[in-house]
Parts: C-alpha cells; structure tokens; sequence
C-alpha cells in the first residue's frame, strides 16, 4: 500500500439552512476542498460520498453523489455512495484513502454532506432513527406505547420516540459508568463546558456560546444524566477532502498530511469486560500508524454526548479504564492540557449533520497539523486523531471508523 | 494491484416475498455463497453490502449491511453499505475487489440485497423514483399534473409516475434507435423473447414462462414501443459472492475465477454521438483485462428493458454502432449463439430486485464458467463479461459498472 497525503479540506459551517439543500452544501466544502489543495473539479480521478439521511429527510436516495457533483460539474468518474450512519464520511475517506493507496487512483475526492432539518421535524428524527435495527426498535416502541396506554397517559409516540429512545442508550452508557468507576454528573458536564467554549472559537461551529458547569447542569433534562448541552444538536452541513499519492502531493504543496491509520470495524457479540469495538479500533489504528496514544497531539472523537467523550478517552488509550473522569478534572484533554480533545468544540457545539461528521473531525485535524487553526491552535501539533462512531445495536456502536494523520 | 479471484457464489430465487424481511434473503445468498467457497462466517475479513431501497421501502437506512450480517453472526469486521441505484451490488463487488486486490484484506464478501414488495405498493414506485435527480423529477412531475389539470383529465400523478416517467426515458431511447438505425419493434420484442426463453431454464428466475414473438407485441403496452413483457418486473432477492486473493483461492479451490476487470464509472456531459457512460466503461473493462469483445464468451449486460440489451451490444462492442437490430436477428446473442447474452434470463425474466441485480450477474457468470449452468449451460465459456447501470441522470446512466471474468 502507497503513502497517501490529505492535500485540502474545506467545509460550510454546520447550521440550520432551511434554505440550502445537498447541492448547495456540498459546492460550498468541495470548492473549498479543491481550492485549499490548489487543484480545479476536473482533478479527483474518483469520488467517495458519504450521507446518511438524504433518503429519509429529502427522498433522495440511491445517486445522491451523482446529484450533487454532477450539478457542480464534476462527473465521468467513478462515483461512490456509502452510508454508515454517523460515520458515513469517516467511511468514506477510507475509501478515498483504499482506491489511492491501492495504488488505482492517484487522487481522490472525500465528501461528507447532510440535511437533517426539514419543515417536518417528525422526518428528522425519524431518520435519525434508522441508525439501528428499525425491526426492533419498531418492537421497543411499541411495547412502550403499550405501557404508557396501559398507565393512562396520552404522550405521543411515534417518530419522535427514536430519537429519545436513543438518547436514552447514552443515558444508560453514562449511569453505568458512574456506578461502576464513580464518575460524576458533574464530570460528564465538565467535558459539555470544554467543548462548548472551543466551539466558541471556531467560526465553523453551529452553536458559539459559553456556558458555565452551573448552566450545563441546569439545562433542561433529556434522560438522567443527561442535559440538553450535554447533547449534540441536529444540523445540516457539508466537508470534504482531498487525498493524493506522495508524488502527487509533493507536486501541490510544501504542507502534506499523512494518513498514518484508516481503519474501519463493525461490533460483534462480545462478553462483559471483552474490548469493544471502540478498543478494537483503537488498537488496530495505533498498530497501523506504528504510534501510541502518547504521540498524540489532539483528538476528535464522536461526542454525541459528553459521556460519550468520557468513555473514549479509555477506549482511545488516554488513560487507564474508569479514568475518564479523572482525565477531565485535570485539565488534560482541555485547549492548553496535553492533549486537546475536540478543539473544533466537536458534535456537542461544532454540530452534528451526521453524514458530515467524520469528514469535519479530519477537516479540523487539517486545520491544526498545518497550524491554520487561528483562536484554538494547538501548539507543535504533529499527530491527530479521529474516531467517528455510528449506529448503534446491542448497546455499542454498529460501526466505528478511526483515522490517525501526521505531519 | 494483487490478482482476485471468485471462489463462491449465493443467491436467493427472484421473486415477491411479502413474508421474507431482508435478513432472511440476506442469510439464504450468504450462506450459499459460504458453503460454495468452502468458508464458515468467521472466514471473510471485510463485507461490502450493496442495497438501494431499504429505506424507503423499510426504513431501514444506514447500518444496512450491519443489521443483516449481525443476525447471521457476522460481526467485528470492516463493514461497508453502498448505494449506487440499480449498479448498487455490483459497486459493491467492485469495492469488495479493491479491498483484496490492495493486499489490504485476503477475503471479502460482497452482498446485493434487496426487498422492493411492500404492503403499501407507492412506497416501492417512491423508492425506484430515487434513482434520478429527485429535485428535478419533482418539477417535471409537477409540470405534468399542471398539464392535465388543464386538460381536464384526472388520473391520479405522485408516486407511480416516477416509474413511469423511468420507463418513458427508455421508451425515448429505443424510438431513437429506431429513427436513427431502423431498428423495429419486432426486434426488440425478440430480445424479450430470448430472455424469457432463458429464464425459463433458471430456477432461480423470478418468471419462468416462454412467450412468443406475438405474445410479446400484444402483451399491454407501457410507452411506445415497450409492452409490459419487454420491461423488468419489481421484486425481491439477493445474492452474494465470496472475493479472495490468488494465494487463498488456491487453498480453496481448484477452480478459481480471476476477475479480469472490475469498472465502475458515471455519467458526464458530452455531446451527440461523443462516447457516453457505456461506451467508456466497455474501452476501460477490454483494456484493464487486455481483452476485446471478440473474447467474451458470454455477458449478461443490463436489460431494464429489451431495448436497452439492444443499445448495449453495440456500447459494449459486440456488434457497431446501429447493427443492433440486425445482431439479434442473428441469432448471435441466444444460447447456442456466438455470444449468448442475459442466459439467466436477465432483468427481464429473472427479475430485478435492484440493489440485488449486480451481484446476480456475476452470480450467474460464476456457475457459466465453471460448467455448473445446467440446461443453459454455454459450451467452453472461458469469459464471461456483466454491465449494470444504475440510475439516470440527462438521460443516460448514473452509474455504469462492468466486471470481465475468466476461468
């Protein structure tokens, strides 16, 4: 397998665009991309989209790649659409990555693009609700619309219920790790008061706000532990970049990032206590890169919720097991600690259109190992990392795809 | 790039299974495919799963590939879902190969799966709808019920109308032909003809019956000059293959299939009589497996409906441009015939379940060359090329994917 180079990334900042449909969010980070690599749309010898929702929120399923690079000009290459849920760009960088290192290509377009926020909010959440088993889930709702007849109360059901439903795993996740490690509420806040505050400083992020631990624990509730701020919001937005062979690379640019790691895994039937697929991962991507959590200058990883960070600072191997909490307090993972975690203010500030997450996480580790990443620059950063979750069936993620690049 | 070689092959029968979900059609190809090979499910290291209408027809979007394999057992492995309209499994294969042929994995299964039947029948028309630029699909709809409304008329436009307007496209296309070439309607009805006849041999053919010439041309009309039995029908299946490198495949197998070459290309704005998607993706398929048409020993190429198995022998170099007509009348492409295309019956007879179509292309290319077709077995086929296309866009394929495989 070829060295393969990331040579520009763009992105729009992620929002609410009632107004701006797929096509419109995907020219805004492809132009960027092409232009921050130097190169115009008839460069990338193949293309790799990744969205997750289009199908369910706009019905545009099956050729959306087609659709939107063919309406920028872009066309008379391969084209691939791929879907894994929250990790749909992830998913599709590796495969930019695997047709460049194959050696096939010797540049490549990755492109990550959602639009969750319909006039009809019952379609949102219902998309987002296919992340799991939908024969399932089906069941769980309606064994617990059951319920609730059976107890008299009137509340709605139905499309909405996935996306609680959902939160409610996180919520589990974050009360079994209090109880087995004695994590905090206030831990788990602590991460949401981080994040919020990088978010502030990222020009690309949908929310910019600061918020004290006091306003973070005082937001409204969504399924204890859990607050609204400690939660990513829904959202529309677009990244992607462009990946190119060494030669390639040393021909645009003076600043080539390497891949040094693309993996991509599944979960599977595991005993309490046996690595999950996050540690899995984790493992498979430090080997690959030939570097450990130690080189690692800052993180992007797949804080749906703040537990959710919590839990991958030990998957990821920033600490011992059940240490999460105590790599918080210390100020570790904060702009200025050891290693930055989420300085783009990650999916809880910076947004979450879920199709677009995995390629801003590397759109962001592209801004900081070129040191473009103005108010929130790390310093002397050399290593990033990414880790983009998705789905989720039997209590863990469906997929999790990591990325390590380096300068 | 390494040498990929086939080793096994699955598939479910074509057909309407309102009582089979996609875990069950899933679970039938891929097992096939397993034993074929001689694997157990631990064996593959990477899944690429190609389907096209889940989540419209099902709602199940995003981790389709995960929720279908995890059920059979199959878990912890890189997992990837592709969606490229009708070419959806055959993109999948083609993803399946780089993987192997990058030297990244050693074996892959590549599945194709697809349910379209539904209860509801506007959800399956809805869901074919997809596989165009639905923006623009709206605005001609829109435009057509402005018309009628003027017209006074009142049948009913939405949803059925995407299909309709798909098999106007193909209508358009075959009046062309015959404009420009004096190609007749009798020879496209005579292609139906030998694809029924074909998949009247296939047990796994969704229809089985023989129908004459007549029967044809009376058969009801769809859009001048199709009838009904010119087109392909909705349905359901899958089918699976098992990819590995040439080291694996010796252990395996005494009777690998090499894949020759594996294309996948788009569409892109060109003028009249420049050469289109098809004609591309056949230049780049001869000269990746350095072999001309004269070669091939049988094909089965994409025949959503007769006339566009008559446009493809010429794109794919069986015969030049505008001697269509005059192939078929030949004799050529029927079993028994130089070049026998579509024996498994093809879309037309053996069905069309979309996201399934690719695979069981090189399903049935897999049981031709290794002498396991039974009564429409082709003698000595030592080459055996698919065509899938997928979606349109400006009238021509979104997607066109062509693989060449020889014993």
């Amino acid at each position: 397998m070829r060295k393969v180079a990331v040579v520009g990334a763009g992105m729009t900042r992620f929002g609410k665009y009632l107004d701006r449909g797929l096509k419109e969010l995907a020219r805004e980070a492809v132009e960027g991309a092409l232009e921050s690599a130097g190169v115009d749309k008839s460069t990338p010898q193949v293309a790799v989209v990744g969205n997750a929702a289009a199908g369910l929120v706009t019905g545009q399923e099956m050729v959306r790649a087609q659709v939107v690079l063919r309406e920028m000009g872009i066309g008379g290459i391969p084209m691939v659409n791929t879907e894994n849920a929250c990790a749909s760009s992830s998913t599709a960088f590796h495969l930019a990555w695997l047709y460049v290192a194959s050696g096939m290509y010797d540049i490549a377009l990755a492109l990550g693009v959602e639009k969750l926020y319909h006039e009809d909010k019952k379609r949102s959440f219902a998309a987002i609700g296919a992340a799991v088993d939908v024969e399932i889930m089906q069941k769980i709702i309606a064994a617990a619309q059951a319920d609730r007849k059976q107890a008299g109360e009137k509340k709605e059901g139905g499309a909405g219920e996935s996306r609680s439903l959902f939160m409610d795993l996180y919520a589990a996740l974050a009360r079994d790790h209090m109880r087995r490690y004695g994590t905090t509420k206030e831990q788990y806040a602590r991460i949401a008061v981080k994040n919020h505050f990088n978010g502030s400083l990222n020009p690309h992020a949908q929310y910019r706000e600061r918020y004290t631990l006091e306003e973070i624990l005082q937001s409204p509730p969504v399924a204890e532990p859990l607050t609204r701020l400690m939660c990513s919001p829904i959202g529309d937005g677009a990244a992607a970049l462009i990946l190119c062979s060494e030669e390639k690379a040393r021909q645009l640019t003076t600043k080539p990032l390497w891949v040094r790691a693309s993996v991509l895994t599944t979960g599977q039937d595991h005993a309490p206590g046996e690595p999950g697929v996050g540690d899995r991962a984790a493992a498979a991507a430090y080997e690959m890169a030939g570097l450990g959590p130690e080189d690692v200058s800052l993180a992007e990883v797949h804080d749906a919720t703040a537990p959710a960070e919590l839990v991958l600072y030990e998957e990821m191997g920033f600490c011992p097991r059940g240490e999460g909490g105590r790599l918080i307090d210390s100020g570790h993972t904060e702009l200025g600690g050891k290693l930055p975690v989420n300085t783009s203010g990650g999916l809880i500030s910076k947004g979450h259109p879920i199709g677009a997450t995995g390629a801003a996480q590397i759109y962001e580790v592209f801004l900081q190992l070129r040191g473009e990443a103005g108010e929130r620059q790390v310093k002397d950063a050399k290593v990033g990392l990414t880790e983009n979750g998705g789905g989720m069936i039997r209590g863990e993620n469906a997929v999790t795809s990591m990325h390590i690049l380096s300068i």
